[in-house]
């Protein structure tokens, strides 16, 4: 070595960019295989677009630059605007030009489109996430406050079209004068948490369908939105409301913005706490079913938050395979070392029942309409997935992190944001023991529901299914009897499903892998305990192959 | 309620602070009980200071302000100082008052001080690490410092009366010129991460004991410290030389910063990238003994880790189990509800765990002089407690974050740093696999050590020690046939030995508890697996007895 070698940076992994996010994942390809060409050139392109140096720069910048809170302006006049870093507009316009927030209420371009609308948006969000999550959180309300706005036809037909534009439009005006509108989530209050009964806030009739909401929000997602979904509590019972930010005039609707929150993860984005005088607000549904007309739009939410969570998982386990192919220990590539290579394999089997479990779970939202079967999927699996997915995140971020050694650590590189940001997932729109509960309140009005699940999954599962439902519906039973007891159902639940559908896609040897450490072994607490029976470089080298 | 009354803020836990670190861990208390009064005051007044408002500030503002480097001054002359905010300094003067850096190497001021020194300066280090880790690692390099100065009794005569000092001096001047003197680590490079061989670093002779050094460092930690251990190749052997920042004459040592990294965690604490050529070095020990010397150095670093992480385990879950007494849902303390509580003492149990295995192994280093046994618990029992407390640490911060619910999620409180500081942990001195591989050479290395090790499980275990034991000797054959099962045996044996700490320390009901589902039970992948068995409220209470 020369005294310039010495500076030179030698045996370190290319950056983890350039590479195709949707060529790479084996399990996509399976997914997708039969889908139009057009579709799959689609899935192409965003797959480019997602580990591109420019769109990861884009990302970096979005999360290292906080959006600021401006609450006054020169003069002293209350402003009540937040004001974000030029990359965080531009990760909004590409992914509204894809559809992320749209495409579910679109006319479908097609006969896939049309029957596989859910699917093909997972797709896409599974993508995309693998790039930034954080301007993903409006995205995912917008679309899921469709749901919500049926609910008052008038309201919808007033902003859908604009809901539905695919042009982002960030500028500061009323609805009426923009190309596109987006539509935030506002229902935490300070006192009440996730109690979404313990409302504070107050809504009084003025006419009509039209309220005036004086009370506070503790977490209110994307300040700038064009609108928000609220409850108030409606002379004793919760109603749904849309709030408009600005008012036609162009005044602002009466919401404070009192401070922006400091966040640990998903900093792209802003989560401002809020308060109100008199805030006009336009009725939902009926003035005393906004709990269940929340509920809706928070089912489509939680399908987003597992698909989105497994998407981050696959990012960092992408990119510390990577960077362990990339840098030699003693000669030899650290990937390819056999304690290093357990411990990727054991991650990858956690990582793609994750995104099988989601997939299904969007293919359960498109067939619920024409089948029973798959309604009972939709309604059980939703909490499961969204348990399970984002709550193995943070540990499989961490272990994937600690793989590419103290650089993991290091900002410089995506990993370290997806560390961060996977918590703010499972806390999303319902966390653990609220998915767990959910379940519970199923099992608790009978199980018909369950037997269909459990036929979906014993089916896929094959020769032992019958084990493996037994087991289920032990478990069960004990969340039936003991409320503690849920979350062992629930995680069981997920198991079981993960590995069905890796069976379904034809993933017969992850699947075993997944099944037999998971639901037939001995507690872990780590990863890397996939015991040495399974071949741990043909899982990392079929989920994650090897990108030049 | 009234108008006024929607904007109060209500059911908001009060901030977690002014209760007594000390008092409220029951377990610290088993394990002091017998300690001379002025000890268990000592510890009093850590437990006081830890949880005041004062330092939770100083230790969230030496965190937010992120130390700057200052590569050059007005007049463009090379700089390479670092300046830290003023917190980081009034953090640091308070540690190193208590003698964090330094009671290992004192004259012993009573009997306890002599013979249990290790323990002692433990529940200090587990105590200040629920405060904050980011300044302990300074203090835990330097106390380690000291065994590698050693090696050549000139420098460790001109050094420890500067090291051993309890008064900061955060004066830039050469050592000879201050009351005390911290040493920094400096031994990974970018070719070669945690492969210790492979280094660039060229030594090359001058004279007796002095050398020229050329190269760089990728992660030199505390930049700002007086001198840093470091590797250097001296003719193809790795030599270990203590490199002082600046000259006597106050000239920078020829050390050019670079950058410092952009960490994740660990924040206030700097970790520069830097390179030198011909700055001076004075060899530690043998010119090709750096290994081995350097290894002295991390066995006591590593012990640090352990006791850090089982102290910022304890700091998320106390903070989470006062928030979620201090909530009510439904009119009911989210703590009391079950899936809660079971949440609760299922991490509860893993963190008592590691602080008792934490606790032993400083014990252990103790009597290691006197004890066979006791020497064999040392040094096989390092690697262990390293890995699984640092290991487990991001996993359950982040499920006792998501106790808090979107509260946890926010910088305001110190739980979402504690989650950005767990993996830093884990990196530290040996990541997981090192942890693994090391203790995997030592079962090369012939099993005598075992033997003494798994005695001293089995008897505190008592009636299920010897099935245990056996469940260990398969696992550590298994871990010798196959490297890539190492991780399957570092874990059991971690398991295990936390498991027989606890009873012998007195906490059998706890010890059963963990025992039975962690050796026993089947896979998990999340918490609040505990099962109903077992009295979730029993041991909630025990372990974080509520304070008022």
């Amino acid at each position: 070595m020369t005294d310039n070698d010495v500076f030179r940076t030698l045996n370190q992994p290319k950056p983890w960019s350039g590479y195709n996010a949707f060529h790479s994942d084996p399990l996509l390809g399976d997914l997708t295989r039969n889908l139009a060409r057009p579709l799959r050139e689609e899935f192409d392109t965003i797959g480019r677009y997602v580990t591109s140096p420019e769109a990861q720069e884009l990302a970096q910048m979005a999360n290292a630059s906080a959006p600021q809170l401006k609450t006054h302006g020169p003069a002293g006049e209350r402003l009540d605007t937040v004001s974000f870093h030029p990359a965080w507009h531009a990760l909004l316009r590409r992914s509204m030009s894809s559809g992320l927030h749209s495409s579910l209420w679109e006319p479908p371009r097609d006969a896939d489109s049309k029957s596989k609308a859910h699917k093909l948006r997972a797709v896409r969000l599974f993508l995309t996430a693998q790039l930034e999550c954080g301007h993903l959180e409006p995205l995912s309300s917008t679309s899921a406050s469709l749901a919500v706005l049926a609910a008052t036809p008038q309201l919808r037909s007033e902003w859908a079209p604009k809901i539905l534009s695919r042009k982002y439009d960030s500028t500061n005006r009323p609805q009426a004068q923009k190309t596109a509108a987006t539509i935030g989530l506002a229902i935490t209050e300070k006192q009440a948490g996730s109690d979404m009964r313990g409302l504070a806030t107050k809504a009084v009739r003025v006419s009509e369908g039209v309220y005036r909401l004086s009370g506070h929000k503790w977490f209110v997602s994307a300040p700038m939105s064009d609108a928000f979904i609220m409850l108030a509590d409606v002379d004793g019972k919760p109603g749904c409301f849309l709030v408009p930010r600005l008012l036609d005039e162009g005044r602002t609707n009466a919401l404070r913005y009192q401070r922006l929150k400091d966040k640990l993860g998903l900093r792209s984005n802003a989560v401002a706490e809020v308060e109100f005088s008199d805030a006009f607000g336009f009725l939902l549904g009926a003035p005393d079913a906004g709990l269940r007309t929340v509920l809706d739009m928070l089912t489509l939410m939680r399908l987003d938050s597992a698909v989105m969570a497994s998407g981050l998982m696959r990012a960092a386990l992408a990119e510390a395979a990577h960077a362990t192919r990339g840098r030699n220990v003693g000669g030899r590539a650290l990937a390819s070392q056999p304690l290093m290579m357990r411990v990727l394999a054991d991650l990858a089997l956690d990582v793609a029942a994750a995104g099988a479990l989601c997939f299904r779970l969007a293919e359960s939202f498109d067939r619920a309409r024409d089948s029973a079967e798959e309604a009972a999927y939709a309604r059980v699996m939703t909490p499961v997935a969204k348990y399970w997915t984002t709550k193995i995140a943070p540990a499989v971020v961490a272990e994937a992190m600690e793989a590419m050694g103290g650089n993991g650590f290091v900002e410089d590189r995506p990993i370290a944001r997806h560390y961060r940001d996977a918590p703010g997932l499972a806390m999303h729109d319902g966390a653990g023991n609220m998915m767990a509960l959910d379940l519970r309140r199923v099992v608790e009005h009978g199980s018909d529901l369950f037997e269909a699940v459990f036929q979906v999954i014993a089916r896929d599962l094959g020769a032992s299914g019958p084990k493996i439902v037994e087991l289920l519906r032990a478990a069960m039973a004990l969340c039936k009897s003991h409320e503690s007891a849920a979350r062992i159902f629930i995680e069981q639940l997920a198991l079981a499903a993960g590995a069905a559908e890796l069976y379904r896609l034809g993933a017969g040897r992850i699947a075993d892998a997944f099944l037999e450490t998971r639901l037939a072994a001995g507690w872990r607490s780590t990863y890397g305990m996939l015991d040495t029976r399974f071949d741990a470089s043909y899982i990392v080298e079929l989920l994650f192959p090897e990108m030049d």
